[in-house]
């Protein structure tokens, strides 16, 4: 059966979609740590990111970069942490979340929670870097 | 001023080596959050990940591979997680950390403490699988 992730690329499931490439999809995390919270995903389905084979990691990766640049410009911080973890859906992806400090990072928070038009326009500020 | 990692990279600070190629290099973080848990910079000084070049982010990420799958052979576990936070050494890092549940990776929690003898023995164990 198809993943959460890969049902959001296929457009079955709505999504604050960033952008995709060839290989890879970005949207928004819709329980955020910080605002600006990105998933990047493969869209080649592997339960763990060290299972992708070696194109589909490297592509994966290099769009990373393009993702985190882009979101630290709409959203200026102290950097860009990443954090791969994966224990809920078996679909490999990369959060990306601006931070300030390491707690900013801290999975255990209570995750933040935005209208559909905050999300909008969140979606808006990272695509005018890309 | 050369950072704390470049001096360990150089030999001038001791870490429990892992490994390393001509752009990076791995060792045990010596505050570990579990067993197993792995750093691994770029040999090219960067603040932050993703200020790396494309050849240094590219080489450090498909390094990281090689070493996760090593790590997890050692300790097995559910899966390998990554983190980037980076707010203490400004020389961009990877954390690898064997883990089973999604608190395995909080930073706020304890670190494990380890002897000589048993950090020596973590580095043999991820070794014999590179």
């Amino acid at each position: 059966m198809a993943s959460i992730f890969t049902k959001i690329i296929r457009g079955d499931i709505p999504c604050y979609k960033i952008a995709e490439n060839e290989y890879c999809f970005s949207f928004l995390d819709i329980n955020p740590l910080q605002k600006g919270h990105v998933l990047v995903v493969s869209k080649t389905e592997a339960d763990q990111l060290f299972d992708l084979d070696d194109k589909a990691y490297s592509e994966l990766l290099a769009y990373t970069k393009i993702i985190s640049i882009a979101i630290k410009k709409a959203f200026p911080c102290n950097r860009i942490g990443m954090s791969v973890i994966g224990l809920e859906v078996p679909h490999a992806h990369i959060h990306l979340i601006p931070i300030n400090l390491e707690k900013d990072m801290n999975f255990a928070q209570t995750k933040k929670s935005f209208s559909i038009v905050e999300f909008e326009s969140i979606v808006a500020q990272i695509k005018a870097y890309l």
